[in-house]
């Protein structure tokens, strides 16, 4: 029989975050203050974020510890499980070794949890009393509910119209874990009113609801914006997701070839990867890392690397990203973590330099092995953990094609248990795949022209 | 920092199931054939359980052996982990040591599965092609359809009317596994239509549920019945639970003073429980064993012992029982797992000689704990689950006022992401609690008459 699990103990949870700021071959430019063009400084951000995640913005330390206090709460769902998919490789038939690491144990059911509890803790620590946020389909604003519940702090968050009306317990979450949720776009902002003006039937989207969330923390004192991906020290936090996962395949006695997790702002893709891509770089290794997007969000594959705001009112600094432009409003997607108009900093500047691959899924087919995945593996995957099981899925094929044996390693970053619904739709062959045209990338593009190319 | 998680490798799964009828020190009744009032011989029962299960039902030998096939399916999530509660034991500033077997890391999110898995097994050794079941809050018929899709049997689940719309996603995971299911009382047996006759707006009850199931199978010659608790076999299966938690508090290095479980036909307590009891009996100790079933359908508490039948048309054989009458229809609450007429025969027999003890809870306290369990562990607790919580957490303050370091087991037989409804419901205040009058029981008993007593 061959071994499935591969399980750390409690005092194997990572001390230390990885930070690749210290090891990326080109650094990436300075986000710009859109007033005056100039690289912002760390005291423009105040006003959002406590000053220690200003500080890990910014670090080049390879290695930020891991506060105690964080590391006791990591304590209750970490280390997570490496499981070797030999159900799902057995229904494929391929001689490719397949492993994920499942991120569905936190509390909240997803990845987000790693930096949720950080960022409660940072913000606590230095006496803010709310945080403001968005969320998608609602894993980044439930695991925010329980990190901020777990320190005291008040929550509000603005979740996406269409995910909102999708996945109505996510509401129920959160609510029970003592947040107040407002659908986005919302009257209660500026930024909303905007939107809901220009457009009274807008679905929402990440971007929209970030503007909503910075304008709300900007204009109170004792109120900071915390933001579930994209930024540096979001993807930091998430990289003990990838430390843990080095020991794990260790212990499985081999190393991926190839690297795959979904992609919204990347959070979870660099958890796993960046600590693998280290050890790539560093060895000279023929490792792949392959991000997933959806076909009808595909800023990686047919966006523009350029300076952009990550939101849509354009409140935030401007950063050089792939993006399909900042007035891009994805499709209705069921993965609602996915629908994001950029790609983060960091993630640009390795896509541009070829460190990492990208590649897009469409939404059926993304359904097509969740339901897979669910009949063999015994585990419901969330709608955007999906999207990378159909290229895990694909590359597993071509392995058998091929008759070569590949090791893929792949996040599965969150369970479906809140999504069944779009389960329910795709049986009933409700749910459509979306196009997204040369010709709408490049309006969209044009729409979303900033001061700096 | 206290040690929290307790994991087995998967060569660590039992080999064995424990049979408790080996170890009874007094054995039950036989349950009865209702036209003969004489015991029921196997072959009364071909009709609805292949010939293995049968054997089961009947066996006294102490260790049964769990085929390799089922072995095998069960190491997708099996070892289950035993986790203590080190945040839920802060939070109420217990000196009780609090453990947790954690059955939510099932395919289906409950300790169901690991019957399903054997059940459907031996139903496919035997030839059978469609298996028909009943289910309540959805747990039991998401299991069996999980392992019936592996083996490739069909299945058709009566779940409980009641739960069917309370928690419309069971359907949609029973239908993503290829199962059909139909809402009952249905138009499709007699003993439906005859209870839509007598009360066209009844909730349904598992007994209902439970004749529909049986009429169609007696029907069918290559379709058998399946049961998800109360059967003999049934608890057998479920005590790997227990056999593996036994190992894990070693690994802890002590043993519970208490053991919990909520009780709806009893097979996550049993399953948790002999195990211990076997222990418990060899070594004359002081373990309690409590079993926790809703005040809303107090069997065990307020129940009387008698033969009575297991559904509510009277199909079933006549069973020596703890009952409320078989005619019972216990109020809409939403652990639909709970809702049950009566118990087990063995369970019966260990209360009369009181081996075990039993007490019931509300719903209301049942959310309360289930939601300071959430909250402090970051596991949404089924509400059936919730139940033995709340136990948990009266002995935990009891020994807290005591000044007595105890320490409590309990099964968290799974996860309520399902039910969010349900706590959408409490949150907002619109979830009752029920009383049942003397009366209302000695009415049901007086419905309830059988030919013997």
């Amino acid at each position: 029989m061959k071994k499935r699990k591969y399980y750390l103990s409690e005092n194997e949870i990572p001390e230390f975050y990885y930070n690749i700021q210290a090891d990326m071959p080109k650094m990436m430019q300075p986000p710009l203050h859109p007033a005056t063009l100039q690289p912002i400084a760390p005291v423009d951000l105040e006003p959002l974020f406590p000053m220690e995640l200003i500080k890990q913005e910014v670090s080049l330390e390879r290695y930020i510890p891991v506060p105690d206090e964080v590391h006791h709460l990591y304590s209750i769902y970490r280390p997570s499980p490496l499981i070797r998919a030999t159900e799902l490789e057995r229904a494929l038939d391929t001689p490719a070794h397949i492993y994920y690491k499942y991120e569905g144990v936190s509390p909240s059911g997803s990845h987000k949890t790693n930096t949720a509890i950080a960022q409660a803790y940072y913000n606590k620590a230095e006496g803010v009393k709310k945080i403001v946020t968005e969320t998608g389909a609602g894993q980044w604003g439930s695991a925010l509910s329980f990190a901020c519940n777990h320190f005291g702090l008040q929550l509000q968050v603005f979740m996406v119209k269409v995910s909102y009306f999708q996945k109505p317990y996510r509401k129920t979450y959160m609510n029970a874990m003592n947040a107040s949720v407002v659908p986005s776009p919302s009257t209660l902002t500026v930024s909303g009113k905007k939107v809901l003006t220009d457009n009274p039937e807008s679905p929402g989207s990440l971007g929209i609801a970030i503007s909503e969330a910075v304008e709300i923390a900007a204009q109170n004192e004792d109120t900071r914006y915390s933001l579930g991906s994209v930024l540096n020290h979001v993807l930091l936090h998430q990289t003990i997701i990838g430390l843990e996962a080095i020991r794990q395949m260790e212990m499985a006695g081999e190393m991926p070839d190839l690297v795959i997790g979904c992609f919204g702002g990347g959070s979870n893709f660099a958890g796993l990867a960046f600590p693998f891509l280290r050890l790539n770089l560093k060895a000279g290794g023929k490792m792949r890392f392959i991000a997933v997007e959806p076909e009808s969000c595909p800023k990686l594959t047919r966006g523009t690397f350029r300076y952009d705001f990550g939101d849509t009112a354009g409140l935030t600094p401007l950063i050089p990203m792939y993006t399909l432009g900042h007035q891009f409003v994805p499709p209705e997607i069921h993965a609602g973590g996915l629908r994001y108009h950029g790609a983060g900093a960091i993630i640009s500047q390795l896509l541009q330099d070829k460190l990492i691959e990208a590649t897009a899924v469409g939404q059926s087919r993304s359904f097509d092995a969740g339901l897979l995945f669910a009949r063999t593996e015994g585990i419901i995957p969330a709608p955007e953990s999906s999207h990378a099981i159909a290229t895990v899925v694909a590359e597993a094929l071509k392995a058998r094609e091929e008759g070569i044996s590949r090791t893929i390693l792949f996040n599965l970053s969150g369970h479906g248990h809140y999504d069944m619904g779009a389960f329910e739709r795709f049986l009933k062959n409700e749910l459509p795949d979306y196009s997204i045209s040369d010709e709408e990338i490049a309006k969209s593009l044009a729409m979303s022209e900033v001061p700096v190319n």
